[in-house]
């Protein structure tokens, strides 16, 4: 199973994507892993380690930077690491790619390369986010797609429940619409029209979910426009880290504080652990042909190594196919 | 200086309405309250107190419920303590009415007994957020209009902007547009048609604001449509009351956690009270020809009182006053 990671995106690239996957090599016997990014940049990263077979290098000189605008950077720069290595994956050299630069860049590229699976009229973008009890919320669209229709958004629940079920072994995910409110009739004409609709289908919809309860962990998947979902993501990462800043300057005020900082360290690792993004490694562009994950820009290390594991479970599991004849089910009922 | 108090609206009516009263009462000298609701069960509370002279009982046996629907519920109880405490605003019996009721009750009855203000075309809900350093954010819309024209994001920006500076005193308050990026051409079409107008208009525009920069204090006032502000809205409530929930755990955790914890309570106590809505005291619905305040449903005593001597300060200045005028010569402009 060989799956192409691109060494220069983010903003620790090359080490953190480098020092990921030379883990996740060593965690998975049967991976193999091109690292797709500048080889004058990437090889003094190696120098030190044990020679790894199943770690190929393919050059790429060029990088799409993060504040680049989507369209004009993926047309002007083929042979940026991000382009190349979603070529791979086109061409069937890899399974999947893995990317933690700009996410327009990404999605765009994933479009004009591989293109949407057929039946999906609009990819999304997924996220993964913490919640206090279980395992996560798997939140879709967060930015791909800011003005959907109703019937993008039951796709988007249908993708996103199958994800659930095959890489994270949810049993019938429950799947939610982000609302301003919990009865049936609240919100725009779109999410009432979503409303009806996910009642109607055969997924385990567990109704309106308003944003006090995003992370309380009361459906697995949660759809949203891509406007609502991306002040959503947003707000999460930002609040989170903001509360554990001030969390922090709370704990290293003074002499005392520090020794109580010192008594609370492991509940306190913890909770930052729960509350980091680097622990749930990266989601899915769901809706286009092939594997494409989005890391978080400022992931370490070990977000690229949970991605690459995630990643691979989805080859492993053939969970593109199953997605792509639900998707061409859910048509044939239409 | 009189206002009206619906003492039956929120989770801890009579108790926390009638308690922020009193104490109101005795911080400010010319205000006289007027407590709306059932007589039966206020004067209990008052039976230890002393004698107040500048409080008014007004009996409302009725009350409409937290989960009732707006529009019935303003039509089927014309003696409930909302539409009576608002009827005494209209009747100029009271300069303001306060409310920690159902939001879209109070939003109904003040567009059925009070209308909006001249040129307004659609009132808005506002809220006061806190921010990591700083005085705090308005937001506005966060659930009135969910579906806006940019014309309509413009006057709550107007809006917003002067009352931020007359009530809060803040001298050219920064306005910014709640947006999925920093640059122009970012969003839907509503968003780049309303950064475009606000852009133009003669107000103190910073530009878009992402979801994670919004409690950061970059702007004073932030502009969105009523969906996608109530999801941030709920979502700052929902996460700051959950991680603090997570915090509280690792403090009680065990023995040497609670020690930890009494070393640090001044710090805690310091953070818990900047996160804290009661420190807040409510926000007024912006655009409706006289003074509504909205306090949350799950105020205390400190909350009301806040609020009351917010609507105090709006009352004594005239903001209403220059409000109109404002929106009158924005017209003009037109």
């Amino acid at each position: 199973m060989k799956i192409a990671v691109d060494a220069m995106g983010g903003d620790n690239a090359p080490l953190a994507p480098v020092q990921g996957a030379l883990s996740a090599l060593e965690e998975i016997g049967d991976l193999e892993i091109v690292l797709v990014g500048d080889v004058d940049r990437i090889k003094p990263l190696l120098r030190d380690k044990p020679r790894q077979t199943r770690l190929i290098l393919h050059h790429a000189p060029d990088v799409i930077g993060m504040g680049e605008a989507p369209v004009q950077a993926v047309r002007r720069k083929p042979d940026s690491s991000m382009v190349q290595a979603i070529k791979l994956v086109k061409q069937q050299e890899a399974m999947a790619v893995i990317s933690a630069g700009n996410t327009g860049a990404l999605m765009t590229a994933g479009l004009f390369i591989i293109g949407r699976m057929p039946g999906i009229e609009r990819p999304a973008l997924s996220a993964l986010l913490p919640v206090m009890k279980g395992w996560g919320v798997l939140l879709l669209d967060v930015g791909a797609n800011l003005d959907p229709k109703p019937s993008q958004l039951v796709q988007y629940g249908v993708m996103g429940a199958y994800y659930c079920q095959e890489v994270y072994g949810i049993p019938n995910p429950r799947v939610g619409l982000l609302n301003v409110g919990e009865e049936p009739r609240k919100g725009t004409p779109l999410a009432r029209e979503t409303y009806e609709r996910l009642r109607q289908s055969d997924l385990n919809f567990v109704g309106n979910i308003e944003s006090r309860e995003l992370l309380q962990g009361r459906a697995d998947v949660v759809v949203s426009d891509g406007f609502s979902g991306n002040i959503a993501l947003k707000l999460t990462e930002g609040l989170a880290r903001d509360l554990m800043g001030e969390f922090k300057k709370v704990l290293l005020a003074n002499f005392k504080t520090k020794i109580a900082a010192w008594m609370l360290k492991d509940g306190l690792m913890a909770l930052k652990r729960r509350m980091d993004y680097e622990e749930y490694g990266g989601a899915p562009l769901l809706g286009l042909d092939q594997i494409v994950y989005k890391v978080h820009g400022a992931s370490q290390q070990r977000a690229f190594h949970t991605a690459i594991t995630l990643a691979y479970s989805y080859c492993h599991k053939h969970t593109q196919d199953r997605i792509r004849e639900r998707v061409r089910e859910e048509e044939a009922n239409q």
